[in-house]
């Protein structure tokens, strides 16, 4: 509606979440400004539920009073109105596989992963193994990648950070290594590229204060861990 | 890859699946000519597993030699390489808006109304009215609108033809109407305005051979109907 162009950019969203994070990894990348509304999930605020009536969950990305969520649609708005530093490709087949690759991580893998939480045992060890055989895809995809957008940081690459920087992290958690660097070789190796990048490395948490996170919240909900 | 502007465009598909018809509106409303294979899901091809080994499943759209699945993904595809008759919106927002409720679709209203597929008593009642109320949001944005799109066809109505053409024509399988005209005035409306357009018309199954279909599938799945 406003034809205004003084940027407003809040973003609501969680420091542990990887869903949020994707969104101020982007925002960064473009030189976008914005304030940061840190959300308590446990006790949601009316501003959230007002925002985001339908699911009422983080991310949610107000660019000038109007409000977007879910993750990859924030970040495809993002790239739709701020074309610089595109974080999509721009050819229409490479576009259609990064949108692949990236419903691929949210509707495959990470669905797979919350299967883990909280069982033990032969349920623990299939959840796993499920999940592995995802990962194996995108470890197939990586052969002679830097990135999995090709040859820089990209679309895939920002929704991937959930397997970079949460799957991985929680094999003290879930009491296995689920992302073991002898069966993904090509994993660690590109998390190791997006540890190069300074806006991916200061846009996620630190690895001690997000386990403290998960084992307290784990504890709260009372999910055993192994 | 290949720079050719000769289009090869085929479609991996059945006769009788919402996202297969999608893909066939789609490129009908852009005037693109393709070649149609149908798929059997029963006894899946050789050329479907090989185009789409990740979900082998269809539809595949397969330009000049490379393949695409995901019907959203599919969809996008078609919207960048044939910009003409736009079926996104060009403003940001409003894009934003049709990937919101695109994937609300298929991954809220469609999860749900497969949980009533061989359901009966309580359950299947609790299954109805999960649908129902995601449906009810579906009818709010309709208010004042000619389409999902706003005046004209577009993203989402061709994503919701699965709410209008297949959820709609199950009243009889599921032994209950989901979609009742007194509670949805609005979605009634607009499947109204959806069957003007020749091309959702002729692209959508006829009801009595979709139906009875679905029953000979249930039946060999020993799934039980009401």
């Amino acid at each position: 509606m406003a034809e205004s162009r003084s940027e407003e950019v809040k973003l609501l969203g969680m420091w542990v979440s990887p869903f949020s994070r994707r969104i101020e990894i982007a925002l960064t990348l473009k030189g976008v400004p914005y304030e940061f509304s840190e959300q308590d999930i446990t006790n949601k605020s009316s501003l959230l539920l007002q925002l985001n009536p339908v699911h009422k969950m983080i991310p949610v990305l107000v660019h000038n009073g109007k409000p977007i969520s879910e993750s990859l649609v924030i970040l495809e708005y993002i790239d739709d109105t701020w074309p610089n530093n595109p974080i999509l490709p721009q050819d229409p087949y490479d576009r259609a596989m990064a949108r692949f690759w990236a419903k691929f991580v949210d509707q495959q893998i990470y669905v797979a992963a919350m299967k883990m939480v909280g069982k033990i045992g032969e349920e623990r060890d299939a959840a796993v193994e499920a999940t592995r055989d995802l990962l194996k895809l995108l470890e197939k995809e990586l052969v002679g990648k830097d990135f999995l957008g090709g040859t820089s940081l990209g679309f895939v690459d920002i929704v991937a950070t959930l397997v970079a920087f949460w799957l991985m992290r929680t094999d003290e958690i879930i009491g296995v290594k689920i992302v073991p660097v002898e069966m993904f070789p090509e994993i660690h190796r590109w998390v190791k590229n997006l540890l190069q990048n300074d806006v991916v490395k200061n846009c996620i948490p630190p690895e001690d204060e997000h386990l403290k996170y998960i084992k307290a919240r784990m504890d709260s909900l009372k999910i055993k861990s192994v």
